[in-house]
């Protein structure tokens, strides 16, 4: 174990009132907690996968010892653990905060250990799962939805090709399961088949969510364009959530109740990245500013204006009738015709209320505010970022 | 449980000589004994992804209780267990034969299980895991080769499109680790570690192949072609006589000889394949004839007969430079080339030298014949299939 508990968050701050710098300390500490059980896990990569793996996660200057191939069908033996008194790992942290993404899931599993009074250093290897299993439906979303561009950085089916993209999408997902499978504490085997439950999930998310973008632009509801997101994003920040409660030994009814209080603040943090989407800034997201609403995604904030019976939202169904490959002058008109028919104003309410009942879900699960900060700060942090 | 070890093969015969009646007995009874849990699992699908899955294992006739939805997050109650009265399950043992493919993998857990002594009714859940990531890698090796036909039947993304069977496939590999995840069986865990690591092989196993097709006809020895099979093919059966092994309580080399031995057969049972894909019946291969010659494939006889240093191996280079959507025509030249660079010949004689290597490693593991017949009897049998 390269960290301890106490790399988490100063135990000095344990108690402090919920803000962006907690918030920010405990996603700086959790990818410093979850980067060795990564690394060693992709470093266990056959070459030809791990070099995919490390531009997805843009780790490509990081170097590993080649895995063991003289005992095929074994487990490579694990990588040297990475140095604890270098907490950023081999790459300062700017460059992996940028890279490879804010470790929202991982500082989500240890907050709710903590929560609920158990040890984060035991639930590394948890939290590394969960991250695996995100950045492998990363790999395999891009590939369908043929995104180029994701962290600032070219998509990996662009780079390595499609069969090699899905590949290590599945390596991911085998890894992911691996860790848990290999983790000596009592709660890994009930949190594998949550994640694995939780990983059918997403596919049904992601399912829907395609299935959706093939439908005219009046043909989706709100409702199931709700039930798309929660599968696709809220289940798995839930599942963290309640991977953390499970690894602290909660009871059956705190599990739940922590992972309804992540599947609400799931899909207020989409709703807020839908928002971030169509209004935010470029180089903050790492995404071409309008992508979504030039390939005409039916997006949260869309659905919402598209159904808001407004002359807007006839207006807005007009413009998306037109093709995506056509749509870049369309631009600013959509975003206005979004603006104007309300989704913006729906899609903020809309995360407020979902906060609130984020909220009384964990309150369910930790009354006591003070334990309840670390989970609190993080869904505060990820539905206020500025849009 | 649906079914008792009893069923695996008669009592009487159980110390029989090795035969193909043998063999086929031990498919249809794993056939019988895993398709239980695989229906649950896959009944447990949402609706979309069990739709995919049910056409991949042609089993559309098939109904389920739709999964409870009002728990999200959690796994849905198991669907009520098949009758144990009908072994062949809701569809006939012929139609189920023909369309989801002869349950080999399954068949080898059994066996290594029943080999080593152990219980074969306590290891239908591994036996499925096994199963369902074999059909995980079908899906998504479909889509990565653009292969149009399996098992008689239009390939998954050919009918649902390319992200439907790229999320079946990850849905599938989720549902092998939570059956494991699931199993209360005191091997389920090493169980589930070993399946990942192996997935991860075939995973490395699929990308060697992929590469070497996008490289010229001389430019791929057969030593790496070699080992590309084995890790493609190799490791799966290697891991299910291994996970037999496991839950038979079995001490770590007799689990590794299990594995060697699986593996040799692998290589052996794919040489015969690529024979049969150039020289079989498509009645009996479910796909058309010559197909991986005419998409330019470089199948183990290929590469055997391009790196043969005969005046035929120069004129099928000569053939293999032209694209495939121009092959058809050479179709005949090309077989015959082959043929007459030794790729035939080559290939039958080295599957029987990896029989022998086989039949060396269960020897190790399984000293007494009597007790080995059962996986001496599948590993011929998948080998002396016509071509």
């Amino acid at each position: 174990m390269a960290h301890t508990s106490g790399a988490m968050s100063p135990p000095a701050r344990a108690g402090a009132p919920a803000d962006a710098q907690d918030a920010e300390e405990l996603l700086v500490a959790a990818r410093a907690a979850v980067d060795p059980e990564l690394h060693r896990a992709i470093g266990s990569l056959p070459a030809a996968m791990r070099r995919i793996a490390l531009h997805h996660f843009g780790w490509e200057g990081t170097s590993f010892p080649e895995p063991d191939q003289s005992a095929p069908g074994v487990s490579p033996p694990a990588a040297p653990p990475a140095q604890p008194a270098d907490p950023a790992g081999p790459l300062g942290p700017a460059v992996r905060n940028s890279s490879s993404g804010k470790a929202i899931r991982p500082a989500l599993v240890f907050a709710a250990v903590r929560a609920l009074g158990g040890r984060t250093a035991a639930a590394a290897r948890a939290a590394a799962a969960v991250e695996l299993v995100h950045n492998f439906t990363l790999l395999h979303d891009d590939v369908m939805d043929r995104d180029t561009t994701r962290r600032h950085r070219p998509t990996a089916w662009t780079v390595f090709g499609t069969p090699d993209a899905i590949l290590a999408g599945d390596a991911l997902q085998a890894l992911a399961q691996r860790l848990l499978a290999e983790d000596p504490h009592p709660a890994a085997p009930v949190a594998a088949a949550r994640l694995a439950t939780c990983v059918v999930e997403l596919c049904e998310g992601q399912q829907a969510d395609t299935a959706m973008e093939r439908r005219g632009p009046e043909d989706v509801t709100l409702e199931e364009c709700l039930a798309m997101a929660e599968a696709k994003t809220g289940a798995l920040l839930g599942c963290a959530c309640a991977l953390g409660g499970l690894y602290a030994g909660a009871a059956d009814e705190d599990v739940a109740a922590l992972d309804a209080f992540g599947r609400e603040a799931g899909l207020a943090f989409q709703l807020i990245d839908d928002v971030i989407g169509i209004w935010g800034d470029p180089r903050r997201t790492g995404k071409p500013a309008g992508a979504d609403l030039m390939a005409r995604k039916k997006s949260l904030p869309v659905v919402a204006a598209l159904t808001s019976g407004t002359p807007a939202s006839a207006e807005l169904a007009e413009l998306y009738r037109v093709p995506a490959i056509h749509a870049t002058a369309d631009l600013e008109r959509t975003v206005q015709a979004v603006e104007r028919a309300g989704g913006r104003d729906w899609a903020q309410a809309h995360a407020a209320d979902r906060m609130a009942r984020a909220v009384q879900h964990l309150s369910r699960a930790v009354p006591e505010p003070a334990a309840a900060g670390g989970l609190l700060a993080l869904a505060e942090f990820v539905t206020r970022r500025s849009a």
